[in-house]
């Protein structure tokens, strides 16, 4: 095991209804005033709107609202809830949504305590202090409720870069999986490969030999698979919706890597150009790029160990290759796109993709072992 | 899923060395001075206890040392603690030790800061304040590093109760791995015991169902299994240690329990009766209680179905009796006493160890199910 810290103070509060509960939780951290980040009108339709501000009046917290957020948040409305935080002098920042709104509440965490630009840190700024977080999820995938990660896109210059500090990992943190019901199948699907995906990275980059973080991810990957197929079967299975909740939680919270050495996320790095220059679902541009990274990566003989624990634990295989493929299988089968093509990529874009997400591998220091020549390789695995 | 709050803030600092990042992390909390505490004076024959002092001095941390704490920490040296931290006005707790110096740390750490006898928190008071606790750990086993319990002996009453509390998780704990491969053989098989019987209990007594938790479950298990088998042959085996001590870890930081619903800890419960009335270990007293107690309860149909998973996932085994005894064997085999003749405890004490237990049962809200009667039952299968 290598040496590492982990540190997570985020408190989740998990179960039905317990967003009731976040005006309380302001309220005990001495809370005054939440800018109210959101996405879309849904909230309002479904009433849960209006469920936290009941909280929040109850519990003598005002608001600002802020609502807007897009998938792939980005940079030019991030700027803006920095303005009206700063503008209306919050104390804290509370999200409600999905990952994009809580990556874009971070950001707006940061920006406003600070003169820069908020795309400085983004750059690489170190974070050295941000308002409080309080998040409120409503759709279980990015693992963000639970981890000091931000991923906004600077839609100017096609950048989709991202923070890390522990300085915005949420406070509180509040998980009602029975808000993620009314999540249409594809994104349920789309969320499962990117819980899939937080694990494997650094399963199959790291060194071998760390046991018990191997069967960490694989219970997580095997309980993910199992719930997913639950609600493909029946989308209001609370108990499935927990569990997968949880367990994309826990995939990208600091667990699984915690001494597993050096390891590096090839993945995200070549979906966040997919994502970023087609504006597709995070989820369904890595159920491209993982089979064709996995299958490149392991012709070349990389962790064989890895892929033959894959195969054995997660599908009960004993060729490695087999494990790959029932891994693609599975990602058609809940309906996620696996080529190019079925996400509507011209197979042609694949020079300007890979050029994009090289200036990614550069900025995550993994630019040496992917060059555009060898992120194109990969692409061209997913024709 | 139940509904369930996960909040666990500590800081673990995991690696070789890291002992000597004590003092800067004090500092970096504004602590001025710490009563150190601490049990035998091997810390100070290793080195240890000088190298935290180093790490001290050079932060600028005064200490006041307050040693002597005893396996099975008992409530009048606790009380002396809590008086010298009061007379020397520390701000901090720190403690060097296993499970024991740890548990009365922050027994001292709550005493510290209140008017009345620190006995009545354990005894059912609410715990509202406590001083900081930091912790340099030198045995894995008990999980204290990672959670807000401590245990303490009354030795007039043989009471040994406990609190749980958000005020004394540890601020920050430090594992090196390499500090606990002095641990002799027969506590090193206790600790794999006392980590086993910590995520045991739930998974038994809880209601089936939370397949996350209870893959998580076996695989702290199989991991504790496997380094405890390495540590055997060569307890210098640094690797091993270092898993077997997140593992310990991981064990009792509140991830297994989370969303499993209502549980209880039986074998806790009558163990704590065999350690107050006859002092020996902790992990040595379970190992008696877990094989005698999982054929009481399993004889009974009780969650017939995590006994079959237990036996096949843990030793690929399909007879659900079959894996008890398969546990059992391994306690033996790792040199764990499994009857009460193996530890000197007569079987004719029964009896009184029964009666003894059944107080902590009524305490802990399982009397109903464990009455003395029921107790000796299960005791008269460790005959």
């Amino acid at each position: 095991m290598d040496d590492f810290i982990f540190h997570n103070p985020t408190k989740v509060i998990f179960g039905r209804d317990k967003e009731q509960e976040i005006g309380a939780e302001l309220k005990a951290a001495g809370v005054k005033k939440v800018l109210f980040v959101y996405g879309l009108n849904s909230i309002k339709q479904s009433g849960l709107f209006e469920r936290i501000l009941t909280s929040l009046r109850e519990n003598g917290i005002n608001y600002t609202e802020f609502g807007g957020v897009v998938s792939n948040p980005i940079l030019s409305h991030t700027r803006q809830g920095v303005a009206l935080a700063k503008a209306e002098q919050v104390d804290a920042i509370l999200a409600v949504g999905g990952g994009s709104v809580l990556d874009e509440a971070k950001g707006i965490a940061v920006g406003a305590l600070v003169d820069e630009d908020l795309w400085e840190f983004y750059a690489g700024k170190e974070v050295e202090k941000a308002l409080p977080v309080f998040t409120v999820l409503t759709l279980a995938a990015t693992g963000s409720e639970m981890n000091g990660n931000s991923v906004i896109t600077n839609e100017e210059t096609k950048a989709k870069w991202n923070i890390g500090s522990i300085h915005v990992y949420p406070k509180v943190s509040i998980l009602n999986p029975a808000l993620t019901c009314s999540v249409p199948p594809d994104y349920t699907a789309y969320s499962a490969v990117d819980a899939i995906a937080h694990v494997i990275e650094g399963y199959f980059t790291k060194q071998p030999g760390s046991r018990l973080q191997d069967r960490l991810v694989e219970s997580i990957i095997k309980t993910v698979i199992e719930t997913t197929d639950l609600l493909m079967e029946d989308p209001d299975n609370y108990a499935a919706r927990a569990e997968f909740e949880w367990a994309a939680t826990l995939a990208l919270n600091g667990l699984t890597p915690a001494g597993i050495g050096p390891f590096s996320f090839p993945n995200h790095m070549i979906e966040h150009s997919l994502s970023a220059l087609y504006d597709i679902a995070h989820g369904a541009g890595l159920a491209i790029v993982i089979p064709a990274w996995m299958r490149w990566y392991s012709a070349r003989s990389r962790t064989p160990s890895q892929f033959r624990r894959f195969a054995a634990e997660v599908f009960g295989l004993h060729d490695p290759v087999a494990g790959i493929d029932a891994l693609e299988e599975w990602f058609k089968k809940i309906g996620a796109p696996v080529r190019l093509a079925d996400a509507a990529i011209p197979n042609e874009d694949i020079g300007r993709i890979a050029a994009n997400a090289a200036h990614l591998a550069a900025k995550w220091g993994i630019g040496e072992e992917y060059n555009s020549a060898v992120i194109a390789e990969i692409l061209h695995l997913a024709v």
